[in-house]
């Protein structure tokens, strides 16, 4: 099984429109230093799931037949964008996957077309979606009711944890028993800066926690980046900076 | 002056998303088929403006410091997409014109960011933007409040009704004082189906009742778009069928 991920930038993205710092900058010569909306994609090897759908070329390559289903964090537009084009699909019905949050994003649970939102997780359930994979919600602390995942195959597991301004006790109990390979985690902002996401510090401070072998960051925003041009992650460290098309092998 | 159409598809596009139909075939191999969302960009001697941004991909392209301001002809998803992405630009204010819809798209009106959305317009009054372009909103029938607009350079003027199940008395007199050089009109359907958006013959009765010397038909439909592959528009009629990219010139 492998995990990709679409993308690692925060709402803004990197470009920020008509943004001139250097990250934005770079990344506008540059693809390979754009930061898409925070989402991945999981292949296994009998399907295939987006988590979370920000990304709004998603209905441009994704072929609804390999499609197994959508997992959601939460429903903040970046991170459900790319299903107002999808949800129109001539296709089978797709499975949505996601917290139990009424109020969805705009129309979106009102017209869902071929999405089927009928799928609500319940926290710290384990629900298996292939015969090679299994994910367990866990609540973390955001702005709205958003899930973070632990992603399990048959031996390895990985967590992702994406919006995420920390992790109550229950979850990060939960985390740390789940022995995960690697922990992909929301760091958007420079050190002491910034709410309802995490900052660098806080991220530190939360690697430490869960006992992280590796924390991943992801959805960075532009000021962060442009700090660890100045400031590089320590190589020593357990912290790593994601980028758009990083992948993770688990089985 | 000139507008531009930077779409010209319905809410699903062209093509839709795991379509296998004739049009959305074609339009998956040969981007010139292709039909986005129904929006375009005004550019005139001193500013350039966004008639609609459901283009997810405005921030891409667009400068903000070209960019005099948004026109918008209602708050569904289709028609604001891009507005999402743009709210968190590192510029000026941008100037949101459109009908006073409190609701608005999502969040967008609580998290406005760089977007001022102040600028309510009034039905059938005229706003001089700049000192070569005036617009009049005309309210239109559809499914939530939605202006058309008069596009009126010094001489010559264009007329944009989208999204639109028709036009009502009032607006319909000020369309025809306006004696406009082209009506651009939402026909989303084949005849006698759809709802909320015209069907084709109630867009041949719109171009009768506007007296538009010609009728230019947007936010086209896959279904239509097939019916038109086995019935082509009467070459000598008033119908024209719009495409991306296609540009009227008015001064």
């Amino acid at each position: 099984m492998l995990m990709r991920l679409l993308g690692t930038g925060n709402a803004p993205q990197i470009p920020v429109f008509g943004c001139r710092c250097r990250s934005c900058g770079r990344a506008r010569v540059d693809e390979n230093f754009r930061r898409r909306p925070t989402s991945a994609e999981i292949q296994t090897a009998t399907g295939r799931f987006l988590l979370d759908a920000g990304r709004t070329d998603l209905a441009d390559w994704v072929d609804p037949e390999t499609l197994s289903g959508v997992i959601l964090t939460h429903y903040h537009m970046d991170h459900v964008a790319g299903l107002f084009h999808m949800r129109w699909g001539v296709c089978d019905p797709i499975p949505v996957y996601g917290p139990p949050d009424s109020q969805g994003a705009d129309d979106l649970l009102d017209h869902p077309g071929c999405l089927d939102f009928s799928h609500h997780l319940i926290p710290y359930e384990a629900t298996q979606l292939t015969e090679d994979l299994t994910v367990i919600p866990v609540p973390i602390k955001h702005s709205r009711l958003t899930f973070g995942y632990i992603v399990k195959g048959h031996r390895e597991s990985l967590v992702y944890l994406s919006d995420c301004d920390g992790v109550g006790p229950e979850s990060a109990q939960m985390i740390r028993d789940a022995n995960p390979n690697a922990v992909i985690v929301d760091c958007s902002f420079p050190p002491e800066t910034g709410r309802n996401h995490l900052s660098l510090d806080r991220a530190y401070a939360l690697a430490e926690e869960l006992q992280a072998p590796w924390l991943y960051l992801t959805h960075i925003g532009h000021d962060l980046s442009n700090y660890l041009l100045d400031h590089p992650l320590d190589p020593e460290g357990r912290l790593v900076l994601s980028h758009d098309g990083l992948t993770f092998h688990f089985d």
